[in-house]
């Protein structure tokens, strides 16, 4: 298939809006700075999207499928290590699609398609599995407690997670949100399982917790 | 004094500007919105304020004075109905200024000034407080954990009280945020002490949430 055919253009029109929306903020970018960053005529990129948002409404379907895949593909964890190595995953999703949660509120205000789909996604869809997950962890006996401390902590993890990027790009001041910040996300997740934790799982946590940073930079 | 002296008409540009701000959102309110709104000409505004950004560095400013007299007044709690009451004071200052919450880092990015002023205030002088709040509350006996963990539950207990307005407003979709959110505020944060709570204070948890939720309607 050629470059010039519709389908690859439309292709290269999302791929070429989530780069410059994650380098350069989805605010500063417009419809016909993603056709320059292409090449590509504005008629061309209109043919393909009526206007900005309706790619982001791509980017978002593209973020949600990503993430229930796997969020749903996500083995039955065995240690501690499993959890840390799922959350990574998690936030290396996030990470592709950071313009997302950089001022997610503004987006879906503006946008009722994208409000109904996120609302979908988060409600029914992610959340149940988040809880799902957590509750496999009290099953197994990683962790303990109530069913209300269960929810209490998805929720609480939810919360960190969505605003994790927006919470440290803001404690870095000026500089440019790194793609370490992913390791320094999932140590907070598990600072919140941490007093949750059976004791025999509370040295691997030490252990989970030192090799996360060593990644960090 | 009457009320077209200018240091009246300063204030009231202030006032005006934080009502609309937090009932339309900032970046829907322009300065001539707020003239309009007071019935005074843009002439009079741009007297007292080169733009809106000047305005909203006083709004700040206000903001960090009355949450660091909030914080350093706060007594050493007896109990955690203290702790829930001191949490009620925080959330009801930042419900004031709830417009700095809704979008604060597309703010501090295109203002230097306040982007320097909300680091001094956040990192050299409120941070270092809920600290010692905290590790006040380990030292008689409320709380217990060891530093780290305390200085986890700080940062955990900062960036989900940072974010809740945020987060419960796009959790109820498009209507409007109501005051009432400021209490599940404090539960989410005193759900993020609960497992660090001595044994002699979890009784009383119970009871404060349960009082909290009776006036979340």
């Amino acid at each position: 298939m050629s470059r010039s055919t519709p389908s690859n253009t439309y292709t290269r029109i999302i791929e070429a809006a989530l780069t410059l929306f994650n380098e350069e903020g989805e605010r500063h970018i417009s419809t016909n700075h993603i056709a320059a960053h292409l090449g590509i005529s504005p008629g061309n990129l209109y043919y393909h999207f009526r206007n900005k948002d309706e790619i982001i409404v791509q980017l978002h379907q593209r973020y949600s499928n990503d993430m229930m895949t796997c969020i749903q593909s996500a083995e039955a964890p065995q240690s501690l290590q499993d959890v840390a190595n799922h959350l990574e995953n998690v936030f290396s999703i996030m990470w592709h699609y950071r313009f997302l949660f950089s001022d997610m509120n503004a987006l879906l205000l503006r946008n009722a398609e994208l409000l109904g789909a996120h609302n979908v996604f988060t409600r029914e869809k992610a959340s149940p599995l988040v809880q799902r997950y957590l509750a496999q962890l009290a099953k197994i006996g990683i962790i303990e407690g109530s069913q209300e401390d269960i929810q209490s902590l998805a929720l609480n993890m939810w919360i960190i997670t969505k605003y994790w990027f927006d919470f440290h790009g803001s404690v870095r001041g000026k500089r440019k949100l790194q793609e370490d910040s992913k390791h320094l996300g999932v140590l907070r997740n598990l600072s919140l399982i941490r007093p949750y934790l059976t004791e025999q799982y509370r040295q691997e946590w030490h252990e989970v917790v030192k090799d996360l940073l060593s990644r960090h930079r």
